[in-house]
């Protein structure tokens, strides 16, 4: 089979294509055949050597991909030949609280991902997904929209009435947009380009803020929401943004952490607004295999369907990392096989 | 003022016109001059003598109604002369949960209801309605509405994807339906009319079951739900539907106990069901003044409007109480000033 | 190896011991040396044919025990070999909602029990158990004390001036006395034994309720609270005491319905007090691996022991149910290997 | 009567002596004569001019104290002349989430404290205290100890089995020492001197980390818990402590954010540790009636004494503010009258 790896290097030159055998199921594993993929801004991380760099070399990065059962293994009873699933990001995060270990089992690194024509998951690592979607719009939920979900419903437990402000118009903000508008709530959407607020107003989103000409865009969601202020933000800059989320939020609010776009480390995080708003900050990463089979309910129930920025042939696969790294899209790049 | 009080015995044939003065606002009070009242079953039930019996002779009946300040007493200062308000359902009742106190600060018995052309009530008793909402509109959302919300929001944590059972087509279940639908949740009504399942789902139901052609509606929500049952189940029956709203319920489901239209004591609860179903049951007595709130944000927000059955004039309350006790009605039964 | 089947018929006089082979651990699964069981009325249930009696004939009863890890099969990891482990009683429940699929992996029906000298069981399915208890003790956490724990803390959410009410002094009640206590609530308990209300004081107790003395106990409960009622009860006896049990609860109170020892069909259960107290019955039905995990986390720290009745030898099998069944028992009874 | 005012600068030199007529209380008011007060460095910030500034010339200073009803003003009814009652810090929170109203009603800035031998207060903001508390340590509780139960209880939930950081032995960390261990958890309390921890171990704490000593006490924290880290941290420190809690938490943990001790600027927040631990973080202001009252309950349920540090007399009111401002106290300096 044909896959990509991480070799001689780091960065986006050195995934380069190879030849590999077609793996073969285990006990309780399942061969699937990769039909399109999804891009991360942590596989680019992955590839340029900031996780795990000492087990880079020789690893098959992306960890989003959906496919179709073509062999199992033996005791394997969850799913028949044929079943188009997705690989959940992280492997072995079934329902509850994770634990450290489950860090370890995630796709893309330090796991092998799935930049590849097979791969040998075990079946509990395995979702069905929802029928209306195409390959291409499957594929981009394992690690964008379960966090979107995770952070909208699971954590956040956003209702009709809420006003939520999403940052940016990458993969997740599109995400906790729609999960947001899909519960009733009201969103606003900050970017620095006019051009993507006019997208996401088309997506359903209320308002719009520009955040290079209002850069103090706290106070223009204070304004908007007649000084009460946000119900839940979801934070997605770090660095720049999380003293301005706090200012933006209503007492009481929270705020739901997912990146760090703009910087791992907020200079001069100020607590006394945080207290003063009484505010609730927690951080998500990624989310459990049963918040995922809640968010396939959702969307299939309702049709929802992801915003897709551009497909790419799986022989760009590089093409389309490189595109992720100008983060001039809009939605999810996809790879389809 | 024109007023309407229970007078010489119970019934609706002892719902009598009289003249009263005009209550004169007293600190901390508000003068409203109502323009809509809405209906429930409950009104009916005080005036034929279920409720505080003793206290009834001379009540103002009707606990829901909407009308603009026209006066406000000492040190008054949450509205000004013209807001359009609501007395909340249960006076006292501020936020977080109830005390036995609240209990007995309800509108329309023991206190006196709103069917009259004006009424005094605490400032902290009211609340703003949404804009968009007609008089008649507005008025309906006290009782049934703020039950409905409680049920469904509050404690029922309805999310994207879950499955709703609501019973029949009264106020509530058209509430319940309306807000679930709002959060993204599939919809069950239950109905003795085709006609009123087809109106139920010209309002969004995803699906309805004629339960007097299938007395085990509990098999058709499993069967619907391909085994799973329902997450929410909004039990408006009592003694009849209690055991069957179990049986149509998911593991690890929740019901929401509001009404006893079938009657007050269930012969026969099974309690294995309940344990293999691990069952929730929540009963719901409407809610606070903190969730009504809430509801209005939501429904303001989203431009939702209440199913309203039938228009009465002030003259004509009493023939606007003889529908609602025939049962035939789909949503809500208002009066207006 | 010894083993006690159900052979020949239902009943207590149709458990007998038989010699079988030491099962072998496959892939994933541990081989448990028992050290000690506990019994529940569920057992004796089992044996008498009311659950899945088609199943029964042959049926290694007894779903608690503790034991040592002596063989493990391929790829298992979790423990090492000498580990001392309790089977979790529902084996396929690990963490977060059961599913219905969950409910066909108990043990003692439909699968194998522990009443044997030997068994096999899924790494998956086992916890390690507290240093400081016995054997017997350790042996009877499983069912009677994830039940309480599930009751008291997860769903119960018990804090520290609550007010709870235990029924009777089986082992449910008196594990949910002693998790009640731990975390710092006043717990009254019922009984028809002066002598065992005497044990239960002892033990920790606050108040106790004579119920064969005070047939309207939930009377005793409201005078005893001056009239608040109790925050939290956990009902065992089902169809005689869930309306006494409404009756005795605090406004916003909730019920955790774990038994049907007085019968499994409320007659006439009662809707109007339930709403009046906005009660909210959660059925329980045991617990997951993960509560499982956090009692024992619970019970290690502070040193706590169950409340043990009596210990009998694995050749007294039969007498130990005997005892059961009389219903005499004050705490759990025990066999040791 | 005698009172303390704030005249002529800011800072303890300009506390000063004055006399002031008793005041009366107006409508659903209470004039309570005090019997005594408790410190808190909030109180030397207000005095310092660090709380609203321009209001703070001729302040009566000090938020908490108890006293004893002696007169009641019209309507008042929710308590009796004689009662000993603790005036609420934040007087309009009554329950519920807080609203940035809420926040002007705070008791000692910008509403007149309590150090003065009368106060006027409405009744809605008083709360009855637990018989068995002597007057200063009734005195206490409504800053520190309700921001502790906050913490511990209402938001963190904390249970038996559970391990709980606080830091140092000022007031609020040795209120959540007391409400976590009477919810049976494990608390490890971390202080700058030896003879505190000693105090502190003696108070129930389990463990003692000697933070000038270890100034990595997140490790020393991590190795008590065999690598698990912490359930619970109360972080009272703010610059200094926010990452290094971070480090100590568990993988799901959460931070009760409530001071900010060694500066109010966190420089450098890590966010890549707070996503990698699943990050709660709740910041704590006070805390509303409803759990001051669930906190007193639990108080006189289980006899709970608060730690006093020392307690001076009404004329040395200046001198008691000046330990404080030392830093050196264990537990509550008190004032009584």
């Amino acid at each position: 089979m044909k896959a990509y790896v991480v070799k001689g290097g780091f960065g986006l030159d050195h995934v380069v294509q190879v030849d590999r055998p077609i793996p073969e199921p285990g006990p309780g594993q399942a061969l699937v055949r990769l039909k399109a993929l999804s891009l991360n801004s942590r596989d680019i991380g992955v590839i340029e050597g900031f996780y795990n760099p000492e087990r880079t070399e020789g690893l098959i990065p992306v960890s989003d991909g959906v496919g179709e059962i073509v062999a199992l293994g033996e005791g394997a009873a969850r799913f028949k030949l044929g079943d188009r699933v997705c690989g959940i990001f992280t492997q072995s995060w079934i329902d509850g609280e994770p634990t450290p270990a489950n860090w370890t089992s995630t796709l893309g690194s330090p796991l092998d991902g799935l930049l590849a024509e097979y791969a040998v998951l075990p079946e509990e690592g395995l979702v069905r997904v929802p029928d209306h979607l195409s390959d291409a719009e499957a594929a981009t939920l394992p690690c964008a929209a379960v966090t979107a979900w995770h952070a909208i419903v699971e954590e956040g437990q956003v209702r009709a009435g809420d006003t939520v402000v999403v940052q940016g118009t990458g993969g997740v903000s599109m995400f906790a947009l729609q999960f947001a508008k899909l519960h009733g709530a009201r969103v606003i959407v900050t970017s620095g380009s006019s051009e993507k607020l006019e997208r996401a107003l088309a997506m359903g989103a209320d308002h719009g803020i520009h955040y290079t000409e209002k850069a103090d865009w706290e106070n223009a969601v204070l304004a908007y929401t007649q000084g009460r202020g946000a119900d839940h933000i979801v934070d997605v800059g770090g660095a720049a943004t999380l003293n301005r989320s706090i200012a933006a939020l209503r007492v009481g609010g929270r705020i739901s952490i997912v990146g760090l776009l703009s910087g791992a480390a907020v200079e001069d995080f100020a607590i006394v607004p945080a207290i003063l708003k009484k505010a609730r900050l927690q951080a998500i990463n990624v989310g459990s295999r049963a918040m995922f089979e809640s968010m396939n309910r959702a969307i299939g129930l309702n049709g929802l369907r992801p915003a897709i920025d551009s497909v790419f042939p799986f022989a760009e696969a590089v093409d389309a990392l490189r595109r992720l790294k100008t983060g001039s899209n809009f939605g999810k790049i996809c790879i389809t096989l």
